[in-house]
């Protein structure tokens, strides 16, 4: 007998037909002989329109009371889908993140899970019934309600399959696994049967948004085996576990790309002992996420270097570099706000040579110049214009060999939360 | 400094606007000086809308399943009150049931309450915060949550009022108090200053709405002074209270109807010793509530009786009674669906013979034959037909002195969770 976790996002149980089928879905899989503990967020609009309401009613509304309310979402689609196991003759208990003993820190609308308590949740396994956990919350350990903020749902079910030693935690959702790009984009773009946590993360990290990227670090600190499936087809999903690339001869597993990029330069800086840790030191302290820095050779004791950023916090940046001119010594600072960037990503790139020329290549071979570069040993990432990115990521994919044999049905919109 | 429990309706907090008027009468009440604890109910139709809901997928869903759903009406209005009392500048707290330590049976549904601990709604209160506790909810000693079931909010506003020791529990409606009968059908009704416990609990169980008899019961039991009063004017309202009729004279105060009786007859029963136990323990344990019962004169071994039941209980009794055959022997038993009952409710009859008297002659005047009667120390009910029930209400409401000097405005539909 195996212990399964199943976590549906919001579209999955959006109508009673589609928690119907989420129902049926959960009882095979019980039937099949698992006990199953299930995840389920919040259902469809049910979030956006508690977000409405408090809006009518207060603009900056407190966390604590944010918390209080929000976690009704999950509230409502758990006993829901109780009800509906229960109505197809089967057993099920629905738990509150604080009765399936989600413990977190206080931090309302961005909590931290501390520890699990999964003690209610195993007693109703052990009674033969379907264990039904709300994602996205938990309580503090003074009582308060509290939400574990964006992706919190996945990381509700990875973190309580690593606690009760789950054999495998299935992550359903409206796409049928984790494509080598966008489908959308490149329409012979690959399922992969296999991914690794690291090549995920970068793929998470990169745009690709069907596992939050805290589910997965979660998960690979914790060896827990994923699987990204389809709620509404019965194919067999993506893997991803430690074991990298089962694919013989597979360097890179997929492509991503992030349309939202931005770059700022400061030219002639001063190079003193510490200037880079100031600047983004003071980047940081203004929550402006930094992705690629990039530092040009010092010349008669001045540098230049460029980072990049998210296109709606150029204006901070640039009033906080402003703001630095008296600790810092810099002749100009300057911006772009319409690049892109597109990232191979694969375990194998460590052990093969010339994968990253080859990119430089592909992307030349387009008639396309290269603004940055960035590498990691399962990545390569290239900052570019966004003019031809469509046929920048498409020729990158036929270049790695990533080219399906066919072209792939594109489904509708991705769960978030 | 005074500690007061105010109870709001889902009709006072059913949209943005009331929510705010909400929302300043409770702060105009903090700054008079006192310590304020909030009760809610779910907003208008919150309730129904969850229900429905769990209609399209469980016909009959698990009770536990059911309380899991129905509590986040609740959740939902004190997290908005607390939102809204914020945005206005103050502070405000929001607890759940189990938060603010209603501790209950575990009947899912209808469950009892067993305890209060109310330590972090005094914390709140000892911050200088207004505590907003949800009504109509609370928790099991094994961590399940519980619903209270109807008239819950009073019950929970007047437990927390008996726990902490409050100087005064509001209950806000949208009428402004208890009124001598339901202004609708006597236009000159008159708003009661003052009103007896157990006045009260007649009124309440003789359909005047506003109050759930077991939230007076427990305020009797507990002397908790009650003032229903309005979410939306600020009118004195009825005090409810141990002291009786502080109005000199008034022998009196209040005039009920039922428009919702059938009675059931049972003739020619055999006179043996238990029968009545055994016909009204049948009926008791179908979940049948007798109301008035009449025995008449035993002849020749046999009785007659009848009693009153809800009109909808008809079916269930005559099959009941079809049972009963095998064990108590009777004549015939008949039934008449179409009846009403009206009462005089006041604390000064007990010592003023003839207000009885003074009923049946003028019911007798309007031209209506009484079919049934029963009395209590402070009350006493006639069963009529229902052709002139507005005439015979009316008849009464003069008869005892209690007509207004002006016609009263009726507002709109009463709050009933």
């Amino acid at each position: 007998m195996s212990l399964i976790v199943m976590k549906f996002g919001g579209s999955s149980v959006g109508t009673p037909e589609r928690m119907q089928l989420v129902a049926k879905r959960i009882i095979e899989r019980q039937q099949e002989g698992n006990q199953i503990i299930v995840v389920v967020s919040a259902m469809g609009d049910t979030t956006d329109d508690l977000i409405d309401q408090s809006k009518l009613l207060n603009s900056n509304p407190p966390a604590r009371e944010m918390d209080m309310l929000l976690s009704v979402g999950e509230q409502i689609s758990v006993s829901l889908l109780a009800m509906t196991i229960n109505q197809l003759g089967h057993s099920a208990m629905s738990f509150t993140g604080w009765q399936a003993g989600m413990i977190t820190e206080q931090e309302h609308g961005k909590a931290k899970l501390k520890k699990i308590n999964p003690s209610r949740v195993m007693a109703a396994l052990e009674s033969g019934a379907v264990a039904i956990v709300a994602g996205f919350q938990g309580m503090s350990e003074t009582g308060e309600i509290t939400t574990l903020g964006r992706g919190g749902s996945d990381t509700t079910a990875v973190a309580i399959a690593a606690e009760v030693g789950a054999d495998v935690c299935e992550i359903y959702t409206d796409v049928d696994g984790i494509y080598s790009t966008d489908p959308r984009v490149v329409h012979r773009a690959r399922k992969l049967d296999y991914i690794s946590y690291d090549e995920m993360l970068e793929l998470a990290h990169l745009g690709a948004a069907v596992l939050h990227p805290r589910a997965v670090e979660y998960a690979k600190h914790n060896n827990v085996k994923l699987v990204v499936r389809s709620s509404f087809t019965s194919n067999e999903g993506t893997v991803v576990r430690e074991e990298a690339s089962m694919e013989q001869g597979v360097v890179v597993s997929g492509i991503a790309f992030d349309k939202n990029v931005a770059r700022v330069s400061i030219l002639g800086v001063e190079d003193i002992p510490g200037v880079l840790a100031t600047v983004f030191g003071s980047l940081a302290d203004n929550e402006i996420d930094v992705d690629i820095i990039v530092q040009s050779g010092v010349q008669d004791g001045k540098a230049d270097f460029s980072f990049t950023i998210s296109r709606n916090d150029v204006d901070a940046a640039m009033a906080v570099i402003e703001q630095m001119r008296e600790k810092v010594s810099y002749s100009a600072a300057t911006h772009d706000d319409n690049l892109v960037k597109v990232s191979i990503v694969g375990a194998g790139m460590v052990s093969n040579p010339g994968v990253a020329a080859k990119m430089f290549a592909t992307i030349s071979a387009v008639g396309i110049s290269i603004k940055m570069v960035s590498t990691s040993e399962i990545k390569c990432s290239c900052v570019i214009e966004p003019d031809k990115l469509k046929e920048v990521v498409q020729a990158l994919h036929t270049a790695y060999g990533l080219d399906a044999a066919e072209e792939v049905f594109v489904g509708g919109p991705k769960d978030r939360r």
